[in-house]
């Protein structure tokens, strides 16, 4: 870290900031620029809070000179990570060549809704199949999910169809039950920050997709990533979803394309896209699908059901199963016009 | 809820809507204003989304007619809601005229730490007495709190000191053994939408001090909370922290003050301010916390520490002992301006 | 407009209302819908402030059933405007099938730096030369540009390569002017409301291009542009150029990509992307260059500077003319796979 | 400015950051930090955009040492501004221990209209009438003021009360034209980076109130004030109105009362609050122009209507005239509680 003192910060001031430093293990090496004082930390004391310090009397800024984020930075593993989820007969692998993509209902509502799903996204080329067993609702009052009933027809989905589960856990109170069924666990938008789930999660060393909070910068993310991989646990795929921003009249959230080349820069981890959350709207999901490619992403996450206009319980936006078979004919032209494959 | 069709609908359109809606078990009401055909829903159906109810083919906009939160709003209680917390002594009320100071250090950090700022905060005025055991932190590398040994040195502070105490809880499976300690439990800002935990923490019973998610909307908070009143339990704080903008240079969130009347008018439930985290600085604290006496808060949650300088592990900006006293006494000062006390 | 009264509205109340629309001009029909009175609007009476209507007693809420904006929108003209800027020689069509690409520097800044540039991104299949004589910056003490002597660069520019001229009109006082040597009128993203200057455009009759301001919604920019159509000039270009979110740390601005299918689906107008702007990051312009034109826009603007390391002066994020006829490879297979060309 | 290279930047990395730099104009000093090359600027050269040098390879982060704003800033001038506007028989303060209270109607709609808000807020305690004659609207369709008529009814008010007028230009082609009638020239927010508005508003050397962009940081609006100042034009007061957030369900815009302290200690200028604009609604005008005051403005400007409810044309959230009348007594008790006055 670095501390610039104000132009007319006193000695006095500059002590001070000096021994706040050094009681925290660190050695301070001081020059002056442009007439200010500058103060450097070395070695390797604690950790100090930037903002924190810039508070003390004659302190104009602090700066940080490293990142915050380590096992998830290119720094640390400058090669892209990649893995496999095993299955039956083959496995799926991750962060490659190939797009992962991962589709299917919302919430899983009963074995026909799911089957059906299951086997029409596999024809279309999907390699993952999602779906929901335990819903985080804002209200109280909605539907909640079918809870382990719904693990069980996953388990039988992916039976029938060969696909790999990835479905979300909310609380580490259900880790141990979700891992029995899953094959990636999902952490949802809200519980980016749910630091005792993301531990519980990690050491199950079952692969993680983890979604960005709704306001949580890239720099947050990676940081709830960091999390994960602290346990040993770097099959992270990161998924973004969409930010929250000044104008929701038309799309629910504002897909943030920008994220995707950033995240490719800074860490080794897979990025994900989910065009569903990320519009609200079903017809916008086309659109955002192509871009989110175009852009890099290493696969995308899409919400399918049979029958989109009568799955009143939970309200995504999906993709009819033709639909999907539409979108899914644009994504392989993409992919191959950006060197990927699906 | 109503649904307004374009004005080009037609009529296959409207009746695939009538019947989307009326499989859901809802009464269907016909008119035409102004050209379009307005659907209104009768009767008790199933919830609907109304987000995607406005995907389908012909609908322009739906408005639902009713506010989706309900034990929490004022038109289910019209009285305000006033609780009190046994003491060994006496009690404290909350919601009442009398303004809940809670005051206290982010993390317990040591027995002298937390006894020296629990005595002055209360010589000062304070009510209630904040400190953290388990702390959310974005790294995994910070320090995460003193855990048990940290409620322990709580429970000796209040003995010392006769405040109850206000600390956080992270995790449903951490709730029991913080709620032996903890007169108030705390559900942090990134935990606001930790459904699980909100269950959790309701059925202890016990007051609980929820705090806003950083980019929650109004509703969004009045929903979490009706989890918690959903189990019986309505002795909810509401807690504006400051939430999430574009502009973080002078401070480190926007403290959202038209919330306060909007949170009075919407709902009974007595809301708290948060000064501390909604700035981030010390010298904007006491500016702030008289901003929202003067907007109509119940109460404040200020941080405090007895060397806010030395106390690098954390990072919040906390006022000084003599600040506190300082700034308690311009809080008199505005509490008797707008027909409150301390 | 549909006016919603609250459950326990009085009477009195709903007179009230109704009497103060029709003071207005409107006529009224009232239903009632689950329990509460329904008041809609007919006939053509003087515009009435929803959100003014909504403080009214009684009111639960009030809902515009047409959208706002017309002559930009698709129901007022459901086929794509396109419109060719003439040339010496022949012509550049806005719209059509094919990408218009607008590239240049972001100031003019001398003769060689403008036609240096000019050649380039001409031969690497740039379709108009962008340059900016009045540059709008945050501080009095920068660069402004090089005024009527830029626009005789850009207009030497042209002679040169053919290339149609995109450039910056800051002030009603100076429309007359660059209208004499531009092809295209750029409103900056700071001016998008500002309403005097865009009549002053529109009635030069001269294409416009019109860059949605940093917080303005979507709705807000089919509205500024309205007022370019109702002077009769529909040679309108919308552009989207990032938007300003919580988050810019690693980009400047985040890049509303599902603006783009937004904005195709509610007007005819063609929508250009900023990539340049939208990121402010020179190795981020090729990945969300290509994002752009997956989700549909019809064009891009991108800047582009001989040697973007020198040009300290202005600080926008160029690329390198050869890092531009890069990124144009990719553009034109990004274009094929869209069946768009460029 | 400070410099800071990646740890593994290359020495030909380094020179080429330090030839770019000096180049510029710059002399500069090289130091190491934790291992990480330090390339600190002095000296007096070009101005450099941080973000533009950012992108250099090698550079880790760049990190300006001094504030861009300079005659607004505090250090530049540590006591308060304050100014007075010369009346017939008196003169009104702005800046001092005395709030400025700026009242009246939204647009001056008529005679009648007019001089009854001003004679009433005049009674009730305002210093100063506002009150629009050319008025900034989304919609090219709406009113957009009576112009010059209205402007010769805000001078007769100012005859028949003694009140300074306040009114908006939106244009630097009416600037002469306004300030023949106008004490004070309003910037509204749409316009506050219209800079060659901001030069021709500061060459009049009236006293100017420049109001926040709705997404403009503190520091675009201190940039933006800078523009007056540089014109020797120092009787300026800021405006803050509410910034465009996430959340607008029960209110319009977010007031960011932070930025009021912020504010006060950045800058000698003086700070009104806008509580109309920052809600939007009647009702929350009275606690938010009270958290205003408690937070530290030196003024407010409030919308009055003799009859908000027949006001359609404009849509501004008005107080009755008994309304204000109420407000200014609970301001008048707030005041007093701040040391200040009415």
């Amino acid at each position: 870290m670095i501390i610039i003192m104000e132009p007319e910060a006193t000695p006095f001031e500059v002590d001070n900031v000096v021994a706040a430093v050094e009681a925290n293990g660190w050695q301070t090496h001081i020059s002056r620029d442009s007439g200010q004082t500058i103060i450097g930390l070395q070695g390797k004391g604690q950790p100090i809070d930037p903002f924190h310090l810039g508070q003390m009397p004659g302190v104009f800024d602090t700066m940080a000179i490293t990142q915050k984020f380590k096992l998830t930075s290119r720094s640390f593993q400058p090669e892209n990570t990649t893995f496999t989820i095993p299955l039956r007969e083959s496995e799926v692998t991750i962060g490659g060549k190939r797009l992962a993509i991962i589709a299917g209902p919302c919430s899983v509502e009963s074995r026909e809704q799911l089957l059906e799903t299951a086997h029409a996204v596999k024809a279309a080329g999907a390699t993952l199949l999602r779906g929901g067993a335990f819903k985080p609702r804002s209200s109280p009052y909605s539907f909640q999910g079918m809870a382990e009933q719904g693990l069980k027809l996953l388990a039988e989905a992916r039976e029938a169809t060969g696909l790999p589960i990835v479905t979300e856990v909310m609380s580490p109170r259900k880790v141990a039950l979700v891992a029995i069924y899953a094959d990636v666990l999902q952490i949802g938008t809200r519980n980016m920050q749910n630091f005792d789930l993301l531990n519980a999660v990690a050491q199950t060393q079952k692969p993680v997709l983890l979604k960005r909070g709704m306001s949580a910068t890239v720099e947050d993310l990676l940081m709830a990533a960091e999390y994960i991989l602290a346990h040993g646990n770097s099959r992270v795929m990161l998924c973004e979803r969409g930010i929250r921003t000044f104008d929701n009249k038309y799309t629910r959230n504002s897909f943030d394309v920008n994220a995707i080349p950033v995240l490719k820069e800074l860490t080794h981890l897979p990025v994900i896209a989910d065009p569903s959350h990320a519009t609200g709207v079903r017809r916008y999901v086309g659109p955002v699908s192509l871009a989110a490619v175009a852009a890099g992403a290493d696969g995308l996450m899409i919400e399918v059901h049979p029958n989109p206009d009568q799955a009143f319980s939970d309200g995504d936006q999906s993709l009819t199963l033709s639909q999907f078979t539409q979108v899914m004919t644009r994504i392989k032209v993409m992919a191959a016009a950006t060197d990927r494959s699906v």
